[in-house]
């Protein structure tokens, strides 16, 4: 069994190597999955959802998450279920890790995480399932292997990994409404708004810092070096899309570098220090973040077609907010790939309505809408494609968990809010 | 000659044991120093400045750093001359390390790293001294002991230190000058004014996740731990700066924590960090955070005073930015406690010239600056303590780095700028 999962990693591996998204992006669309020759599986996880990950030649590669072929014989898994009692004990856990001793930087730090508006939990719940869908044997015997002998202690410092990552991403929230002057977040008045830019500045600081001293208590450095650069990773994505020139704004390559700091990037290294701390080696850790890494990017893609598209099904009924904001995203790169003169319009800055309703024209009239879903599937695929190349196992927590994952990159692909 | 050194330890420590700076200063106050009962030490360090350090029973116990009183037979000693070599290789690391990919970050990160605006580098110059007296034998193996068994291996990450502290430094003068609408900094533009709000806020996460990183490189988490510690001291500062009730405005405790917060955390902890990573004990490591803390407090005791009577010796002509800002800082308060009446101008703000007038009246009628200077003193004879507390050695580089350290206090004391 083991050169195919040998192969399974190499090929996974294989869109992996380049360090920007655009490269990935690159290399999974020219077909970089020559070798191995042909790998077509089905049912690899004994999960409801199959898969057809069939290499055909330099061509054409496509790896589909197929909808509604759940077998009759294998339980449906929901991804929010399988962790609740987790996802309620980190809400409570954050509640508590966040209380300041000065009373106003108290009320602006745990103001995203009091019961209500915790958000969509959608990052505890993958690194809780990860968490889950690694409890599989170690290869080798690491430092981390003797610190978490035990797996109930192993589950807590995992569990400390998806607060911690809530802490940075709502410190993150935090810094960039102030820098937009955001007027709501999550459904309530935005922080800024509510109680000024200043405190907003600080009571990001404070996140930063609560973050920061709990990460030093998970005692593994390479973590807490994981986790300090995606810091660095959202400062350049929002500096990338504060401050670009007319070609950057014009390139694909730019918007999907800015899109992997700015959201893939936390994900894609939160899963993997998940891998780290159960002590796997460097290539389940690689695997956890190659699918980090592609939930992120189909999050974000799918993201900026719902801009456009809104929840409803007709187009055109998006609330617009990206070119508003003058925010150039795939979609109208796209279009613009097709329509050439839509880059005068894209130059101008849609700063007056008549240049938003031109540059929506050209984009409805485009497949720009039609080849972002492509390209956010892609990287549904490969996120797939990561969970499949994890070491094999009869544990059905185990398996149950990585189909959660599996069923996440589906509904990454049909959200509609 | 344990016991001796023993007794000096349980004597500063016992100064130490209260988290606020008020207890701190009311212990100092109220004379904690009456076990061990009388030491009296002339020049216990061999070098030029002498101290008198005798407790006197239960009352009045003072300890003196003597001005002009080189001994003829010991070289003076300039603390930054004795460290010029390591402040530059300092200077020019930073600047390699603050290196942002992208270009706008880049330009902010910068900012006040160039040649000729790195500020007066007291803290890199206080953390490399510190790190010179501590080249002392280690009581018992340690983890690190291990690790730094190379000299040049531990001055390389006891640098790190200096480098990590200044970039925490920078990170939150960028975040507080947007909190201020700051003007000027360094003698030039502050970054807000120059680049704008949003840059600044970014560039100083920027700098805080590079901090972190650099942290996590040093692979002691109790230290990762404790710098983190000092960002978020930092935001509670500027947090009980700009909130507080008309009861925190007049209370002395109130102000005295703020300024452990917003300006001694930092040298405390950082020097701190430099015993720990020299694997010392946790009593050298208490003295190590004493003698930053003291040597804090004082710093910033004084430049509130300053901001009074500036640098000339006449009173009346200082800057007067704090009451301008509506801070009250220990020379308000101390007339406050002479003339009760000046306690409704407090309250009120500020907010025209005439109340200004009438708060500086008051002020140099009463014995405000002297008492805060007074403070400053007693903060300062403690930093010397503590100095004095260190394990004795023969060694001359080490002798003479604590020489270097004890000169700070009086410089601290004397400066004005």
């Amino acid at each position: 069994m083991y050169w195919r999962w040998a192969l399974r990693i190499l090929s996974v591996n294989a869109t992996l190597h380049g360090r920007s998204a655009q490269r990935f992006y690159c290399t999974t669309r020219s077909g970089i999955f020559r070798n191995p020759a042909t790998i077509c599986q089905k049912s690899v996880l004994g999960c409801r959802e199959t898969f057809s990950w069939c290499s055909h030649g330099l061509h054409d590669i496509r790896y589909h998450v197929q909808e509604d072929t759940t077998s009759a014989f294998e339980e449906p898994v929901d991804p929010f279920s399988l962790v609740s009692d987790e996802l309620s004990a980190i809400a409570n856990r954050l509640r508590s890790m966040v209380i300041a001793e000065v009373p106003k930087l108290a009320q602006a730090a745990e103001y995203f995480f009091k019961m209500g508006v915790e958000g969509k939990r959608f990052r505890p719940t993958v690194l809780l399932l990860m968490s889950k869908a690694l409890h599989i044997p170690i290869p080798q015997p690491t430092a981390d292997r003797v610190f978490c002998s035990l797996k109930k202690e192993l589950d807590a410092r995992q569990q400390r990994i998806a607060e911690i990552t809530e802490m940075i991403h709502v410190a993150s929230l935090l810094h960039d409404d102030v820098l937009d002057d955001a007027e709501t977040r999550r459904g309530i008045g935005s922080l800024n708004m509510v109680m000024g830019n200043k405190l907003s500045v600080l009571a990001g600081d404070f996140l930063l810092s609560r973050a920061c001293v709990a990460l030093a208590k998970l005692k593994n450095t390479e973590v807490v070096s994981l986790l300090a650069t995606v810091v660095e990773h959202l400062v350049n994505g929002e500096t990338m899309q504060m401050t670009n020139s007319l070609e950057q704004r014009r390139s694909m390559e730019y918007y999907l570098q800015k899109t992997f700091y700015k959201t893939a990037s936390l994900i894609a290294n939160s899963c993997k220090s998940i891998a780290l701390l159960a002590g796997q080696s460097a290539e389940v850790a690689l695997l956890a973040y190659s699918y980090g890494r592609n939930l992120g990017m189909a999050y974000q893609l799918i993201d900026d077609v719902l801009d456009f598209t809104g929840t409803s099904i007709s187009l055109g009924k998006g609330s617009l907010s990206d070119i508003n904001q003058n925010i150039v995203t795939a979609p109208i790169l796209f279009a613009m790939e097709e329509f050439p003169q839509l880059r005068e319009v894209v130059d101008r800055g849609f700063g007056n309505h008549s240049d938003v309703d031109i540059a929506l024209e050209y984009l409805f009239k485009s497949r720009g809408i039609e080849r972002t879903r492509e390209l956010a599937a892609e990287h549904a695929d490969n996120a797939v494609k990561a969970i499949e190349a994890l070491p094999q196992t009869d544990d059905e927590d185990v398996m149950r968990s990585r189909r959660a994952l599996v069923v996440l990159t589906r509904r990454v692909m049909t959200r509609t809010k």
